[in-house]
């Protein structure tokens, strides 16, 4: 099954009906036809190998035109108020004349689902705006899969004319790194009284942030995300310098009251414009662009290995003898790759 | 070339002379000959073919005997006395009775060629102690090369009844990732005047820290290396917590004077009573157990891969259109994997 769509115009199934030819999409795209647009990104989820030639054909086409945009990765746990966060800045940037897609990592699915995308009431305001593009996560697959989908999705978007790209993810697993080696700038949103909010958060995000905006700062709040916003300040002196020669930036917003969230924006800007001073920007995207490939290669060609009948047959057996210590784990990869071998 | 080696009674590449055969090997290791380990671990890292039947035969047999041992990772950038504090605290441990391996990890050879256990003259009476072996890095080969090595070589250490492992890197690059894959615990080597060492370091390394100790806490510096360790202690809960549950415990000690010293290796009892109370302790153990059986597989599939001629003959025209966005990375390894299977 296609995943729900949020757009409007688009209420059943586009697999389902007639098959757009690749011109089509093409031009569909380029000429910013969200409908065409969403089943463009559909085509690029089937599985099958039909679709799966056409996608890339249409890929190959696009990609001339995708690029020409600033990737923003939102991550934070559910319950620091992601959802408010994105409507707020969205319909600010979109007021100053932006086009917006937002996308989704959520390879865990089913636990985090009502947290990602899902709730439309967060983003009432946002998901009706014309100038606004909103694609949930992928509802199936592994990690890597979710992820080239995610990543060609971006590309799709671009080439559709949006400028501005957030990947929302919820910071619970694998999937800020994932979406770390997709975006420009990684925004990690939290809330004061730091500990609690960070339960679900694996170690290293932190790190990995470029701009930290503690949110909820309204109200009797304000205080306490201060001290925290001072709090991260002081701790991030203590950590290594990020590659890109950027200081990470920490600031307090409230997507309620909408105090700060235009701050946030000028630190996006302020970082994309020293990146691009410096030249990390365009070497960090060829980087994520290699990364990509060697990702995917690697990938396949682990499937390959582990869904062949000589490795499964003997898989089992030899990852227990790791498991309880009885053989290492370098002659258990030579046995397996010798049976990978001589089966092929 | 076999690696130099800093034990005496070997002089002369252990290669060069006679082979000894497997009983030798076995029977040596498990009576603590350090003469046969230091042959058996040259053995290791032989890349001959001969060789390496040999190796494996000798780790099946040892596997039994290994594991019983506390394996630390000690990091830190050059300039923080990561030796001086090896020697004063290896000396503690075998004056209680611990036999003492360290090893070294640094890939990047060359440039820090000096401070990974190169200046005998900084562990010099660790280096000269009956209960104490020392064994510089591999001196060539790929990070994934040169782990491979390195976590045999701990097994091998502990066949010989080495109850005590530790691991260090520089923490320079990637190797701080690799040896946090292999060791129970991770030691984070500072010093006060936070900033300016952590150039060296890269982001991600002090959130994998378990323990993190300032060195160089004596004379005038005490007090900044008091207030580097409040500092710490106040970063840290502002992270997540660790998979272990563990709260990092930040230290002060001086590696010239000894103050401290035993406290960190309190911390570092104290940290494995609480992962082995936990079952922590067991289940990363087989955790890292199956990555190394897969990232051995993954590194073969992959040097296969890039090796094959069907893939070099296209592979630079290929990765320069992904580089400079003519050809997406999708397409591109589509494109690499048809060349490869075809080929074969």
């Amino acid at each position: 099954m296609a995943p729900s769509n949020l757009n409007p115009n688009l209420s059943a199934d586009p697999t389902s009906s007639q098959a757009l030819d690749v011109d089509a999409y093409v031009e569909g795209i380029r000429g910013g036809d969200r409908v065409v647009l969403s089943r463009a990104i559909t085509l690029i989820e089937s599985t099958r190998e039909r679709d799966r030639v056409a996608a890339r054909e249409v890929m190959d086409r696009l990609l001339p035109d995708a690029g020409q945009s600033i990737r923003v990765g939102v991550t934070g746990v559910p319950g620091v108020g992601k959802s408010t966060f994105i409507e707020k800045l969205g319909m600010s940037l979109v007021d100053d004349g932006r086009k917006l897609a937002v996308l989704a990592i959520d390879p865990s699915s089913e636990r985090t689902r009502g947290s990602i995308l899902g709730d439309k009431t967060r983003m009432g305001r946002l998901s009706q705006h014309e100038s606004v593009y909103i694609r949930p996560s992928p509802t199936s697959g592994s990690l890597g899969g979710v992820a080239r989908k995610t990543r060609e999705t971006i590309l799709l978007c671009e080439a559709a004319g949006y400028d501005t790209i957030f990947v929302e993810t919820v910071g619970v697993g694998q999937s800020e790194i994932t979406v770390h080696s997709m975006v420009d700038v990684f925004l990690l949103l939290g809330i004061a009284g730091a500990g609690d909010e960070l339960q679900g958060i694996k170690r290293g995000v932190v790190e990995m942030a470029d701009i930290i905006a503690i949110n909820k700062a309204d109200g009797d709040n304000v205080r306490r995300a201060e001290r925290a916003q001072r709090q991260y300040e002081n701790a991030l002196q203590l950590f290594p310098p990020t590659d890109s020669g950027w200081e990470p930036a920490v600031l307090t917003c409230s997507a309620e009251t909408g105090d700060g969230i235009e701050d946030v924006w000028t630190a996006v800007t302020e970082y994309v414009d020293h990146t691009q001073s410096t030249g990390f920007f365009g070497e960090q995207r060829r980087r994520q662009a290699r990364y990509w490939m060697r990702q995917t290669i690697e990938q396949r060609l682990m499937d390959d290995f582990f869904s062949s009948s000589d490795v499964q047959s003997k898989l089992r057996e030899i990852e227990d003898s790791v498991l309880d210590g009885t053989m290492s784990s370098f002659a258990a990869a030579d046995e397996l790759l010798d049976a990978y071998r001589e089966g092929r």
